[in-house]
Formats: structure tokens, C-alpha cells, sequence
């Protein structure tokens, strides 16, 4: 079950930090390219995550690679995404794949099926992707969003719903006023959420269809494997969507790079000291300088200590330090 | 440019029908399956391809594969996504991805270069998946639009947003009333569209934003590049919707296997007959008896000009038959 998997993983490294992998070619070390053809740029991005897996390893629980910037570069792309997936899993860290999959019921299934679950072969059924969370758009309802829920249920997987996204323009849509039934109001005013002339945020709704899948798949620690993308860069949306979605944890993007800061994402955390993970790609992946290509990985490692630093800190000064972690 | 290439290929083909390449194991004739690794299944989905396509060529504009079916399986499935695709572009004819990607603004560039515009390796610049036109979710706002819509332009690709999809649960979001500004309001009534105490439904709202890429961007034959997914299972929402996107091209899934009919969907068209093109995906790749396997591509162009035949009656019956049309 990934939730109970997730905050062991998180104890074990005593910190909640994603390092994202985001490769591009503009960014990434010149010695690592040894030709000019797509299999040459998947084979530079994969020596790239290899040796960044190496350094950081047995500091940072989980690693996001962006499925963007490898299907970009076509089948070579997705073959050195798979191979990053397997070799982090080999070095015991947690993968989550930001693909932002949606569709309608049976394509969503196909999606869920190949990123988390299983594909059938001429003779039988195996793990493709494989995985070990997903995150997912909502902009088509439940009957997209259930195929998903029911692959992380039967294999112990899990998913980051899309609530309130790190990006400027994310309020265009997410931070509107919307209209609300009768419970969906019960529920909020239940969560502290105050509701006017029956509206809230298109968030708030979102995070309420989380819910109701987080409540039903419940970890031993607490916490579900139906979790929710919440920016570090809206602290007050944060705060409200703590309430809304007590059992989700939350992926928070937006940390470094985006200009989120620690002591704005400590409201993604619960009072436990849980309930979120923070993601960095840039800020510690490209944090080495141009002059010293050879020390990309080392100089990786050095920035991932300075974030688990920084957000261990944040929770600390907040009263959010887990209880079960060392000074 | 894209939306004039396409009302081109309509009226040489005098049909604007999709035919969706949404392979599965499971309904693939079994003949086509030659061992059980990915690969083997790569093969047999591009064999099917091939087969239908040759039969459908001379009398289909547009094809249009789900990346769902074939990411599935992982590089090997993509390598076949990508082997459709050329393999359409060969016979002429316009291929889009249903791949409903989205994301925030340098990933979605990376998605926008990767499947639209072209990538860079070591020494320069080139195509990759080099689609025609791709789905786009709306969910993360205009920052996450943008790098779609000016690739569009640089290369003279096409997108279609989502705006109401057609499934049964699409409503849970985009049916309810959203609060909307004075601007919007003065849009949408100049549109002839009623609006009470400035609220409006969702994907009236995200129509507003499409027309405004749409408009910024018309062909010779007066349709943009930027367009819409609409449902044809939602014949009243896409009258609405028709009024205020009066640009853009709607793909129109639902049709046959979802069950939206011919005369529901003429709707999504505009007076002079063009402004939509509708999908069928297993009404027609899966039409053939498990009795004769041997005879799925032949069968699949008899449903295909069983849908033709269809969708131009309803057109004529409806007063929205293009002039260019014989009868």
C-alpha cells in the first residue's frame, strides 16, 4: 500500500523531499551526448538520472521524473523514462510519474492500466510502466478519475489528483466560485470551510471528490495512496485544502525554482508533520555550474541537502516535526 | 495551415469523418499476434493500422490514435504510435493525437515541441511525433495553453481543448454555473448566450478562451487551428457552444460505440456545413465478426462508409450540406 510505503520511505530519510527529473538537452551535462540522434539524447538523459539516482539516493526518498520531457524524444524518450523508473526502484527510492493522464472511462483505464497496473500480452498480463504514482487531471469527472482509483486499489498504487496547480495562471479556472449542492456544502461547513449563497472554489469541489476516494483507502499510518497536486506557491489555498482532504497526502510542486518557499508550504503539511511531499527539479538538478559539468551529480547531491535542510527546518519552526524523527 | 489543410481533405473526400486507431489485444484479430513481448503487440497494433488505413485512404480525411492504447506498451507502443502516424501521412491522409496533454508552462512546451513543433538534439532542431493536431486539457488555465497555441502557429498545427466531453460524467465539472466577469458576461451575451447573475457553465467559459486563440488565428477558408472537443452525445450544449466559437473546429467524439447520433451532432456544425469533424473509433476498427478476422480492414471501410453515408445524410437533412458537395 504506497501511502504506508511513502512515510516509511519519508522516516527512513527523515524528510519529505522529491527531487524531480526533468532532463533537457539545453541543461544537461555536453560530455553525456555522444551523437545527434533521439537514442543519443536518451542515452545522455538516462547516464544523467543514473548518476543524480547515485548521489542522491540514500538522502531523498522519492524521485518525479516529468513524462514530458522524454516522450518528447519519441519511443528512445519513453524507453530511457521506463529505465529511470527501474533503476530508481532498484535503489529503493519511490517514483512518481507527473504525466497528467486523463480521459474518459475506458481510455482512462488503458492510461491506469500501463502507468500503474497491468497490460495484457498475447499470453498473459504484466506490469508496464509500472509506476508507483501517478498524477492525474479531473476536468472530466468521476468516470475518468474511478479507473485510476481502482488500479491503485487493486495494486497498492496511487495518484495526485490535479486541485490547485503551483503555475500563475492556475486561478483562471481553480480559484473561481462555483455552484454547490446541499451536501457537497455540508461537507465543507463540516471542514471549517466557510460557504457562501452555495458556491466555493472549483479547488474546494475538486478536493471533496479526493476525498471521498482518500476516505476509502485508508494505510495503516493514516493516509491514502488518492493524494492531490497542491502548489507551494498558494499558502492560503493550502491551508483550506489541509482541511478538505485530512487523508490525502499532498504533492507540492512550485518549491525553489517556481519561487515557492518553505515556510509558505508548511500549510500542505498536517500537525503530524505528514501529509506532504515537495518536489524540486531545476533547483537541484541543473544546480551545477557550467564550468564544472564533471561534478553535476556531487554538486545535485550538496543542493538536496541544503532543501532537506531547509524544509526540515520550516517544519520544525512551525510545530510540524514528526514525533517520530531525530533532532 | 492546418485548419485550412483539413477543410481541403474534407471536401476532397466530401465527408468530414474521423476514424479513431484505438487498438486493444483483446479485439485485434488474433492472426496478428506472432509471440508475447511488447514488442509482439507493437507489431500486431501496427499491422492492424497499416490495413485498415490502406482500406479507408482514399475515402476518410483523418485518422485519429489514442496515445492511451499504444503508451500502454510502453517505448515499443509508442514506436508504433509514431510508425501510424507516418504510415497516415504517406496516404495523404490528417492525423490527430488524442493524447490530452497539459501541464504548466516549460513542461507544457516540452509536450507542445514534442508532439506539434520540433525538439532539439546535438546539432540542431527537428520533428518528433509530428502530429497534426492534439488534444489539450483546459484545467491549468492560459499559462499552460500558450506554449501549444504559439507552436500551433510556428508550424501550422492545430489543437483541440477540451471544452465538454462525451462522457457521462463530463457534467461533475463543466455542467455546473461558474461565477464570470463583466468582460465575459458582455462576450457571452454578444454570443446569444443567456446569462444570469453573472455566472455561466464551465465549458462556456473555457469556450470564451478558445475563440479568443481561435480568432487570433483564421485560414483562408475562415476556421482556426484552435479548436474545441465536444460531445456528441450533448447536442445542447454544443448549440450553445457553436455560437460562441464560430472559428474553431470541433472534434466530436461520442458518436456510435458511445452512443451519440447523426442527428444530435449536427449541432456541432456550422450553416455552411464545415466547423466540425466527427470520431468513430471501435464502431469501425472493430466492426469485423470474430468468424472472419481475416476480413476486419474490408469490413472496417463498410462501417466507415456506412458512417459517411450517415453523417452527410444528417448534414443535408439538417440544411448544413456545403455547397462545394455533390450530391
Amino acid at each position: 500500500m504506497i501511502a504506508d510505503k511513502m512515510l516509511n520511505k519519508i522516516d527512513e530519510m527523515q524528510n519529505p523531499c522529491v527531487v524531480g527529473l526533468d532532463p533537457v538537452i539545453e541543461s544537461v551535462p555536453k560530455h553525456l551526448l555522444k551523437g545527434d540522434s533521439f537514442e543519443d539524447v536518451a542515452d545522455a538523459f538516462r547516464q544523467f538520472n543514473y548518476a543524480i539516482i547515485d548521489e542522491i539516493a540514500d538522502i531523498i526518498p522519492i524521485v518525479k521524473p516529468q513524462m514530458a520531457f522524454y516522450e518528447k524524444y519519441g519511443a528512445p524518450g519513453v524507453q530511457a523514462f521506463k529505465d529511470t523508473v527501474d533503476y530508481a526502484h532498484s535503489k529503493g527510492m519511490i517514483v512518481i510519474e507527473d504525466g497528467k493522464r486523463n480521459d474518459i472511462a475506458s481510455t482512462a483505464q488503458a492510461y491506469a492500466d500501463g502507468h500503474l497496473g497491468v497490460v495484457q500480452t498475447e499470453k498473459g498480463k504484466r506490469p508496464s510502466m509500472d509506476v508507483d504514482l501517478l498524477t492525474v487531471n479531473p476536468y472530466l469527472g468521476t468516470d475518468g478519475l474511478n479507473p485510476f482509483v481502482s488500479v491503485c486499489k487493486e495494486f497498492g498504487k496511487g495518484i495526485f489528483i490535479l486541485v490547485k496547480t503551483s503555475n500563475p495562471s492556475s486561478g483562471e479556472l481553480q480559484d473561481r466560485y462555483i455552484e454547490i449542492n446541499a451536501d457537497e456544502e455540508d461537507q465543507l461547513v463540516k471542514f471549517g470551510i466557510e460557504v457562501k449563497d452555495h458556491k466555493t472554489m472549483v479547488y474546494n469541489l475538486i478536493a471533496l471528490q479526493v476525498n471521498k476516494y482518500a476516505q476509502a483507502d485508508v494505510g495503516e499510518r493514516g493516509y491514502s495512496g488518492i493524494g492531490a497536486v497542491v502548489g507551494a506557491t498558494y499558502p492560503s489555498q493550502a491551508e483550506e485544502l489541509r482541511k478538505i482532504m485530512p487523508k490525502s497526502i499532498f504533492l507540492v510542486p512550485g518549491y525553489g525554482a517556481q519561487g515557492g518557499k518553505s515556510q509558505d508550504l508548511v500549510n500542505c503539511f498536517n500537525k503530524d508533520g505528514y501529509g506532504a511531499v515537495v518536489n524540486s527539479s531545476r533547483g537541484i538538478i541543473f544546480a551545477y555550474s557550467k564550468e564544472e559539468p564533471l561534478k553535476f551529480a556531487e554538486v545535485a547531491r550538496e543542493a538536496a541537502l541544503t532543501m532537506i535542510k531547509d524544509i526540515r527546518g520550516a517544519l520544525k519552526d512551525n510545530g510540524k516535526y514528526p514525533v517520530n524523527w531525530k533532532d
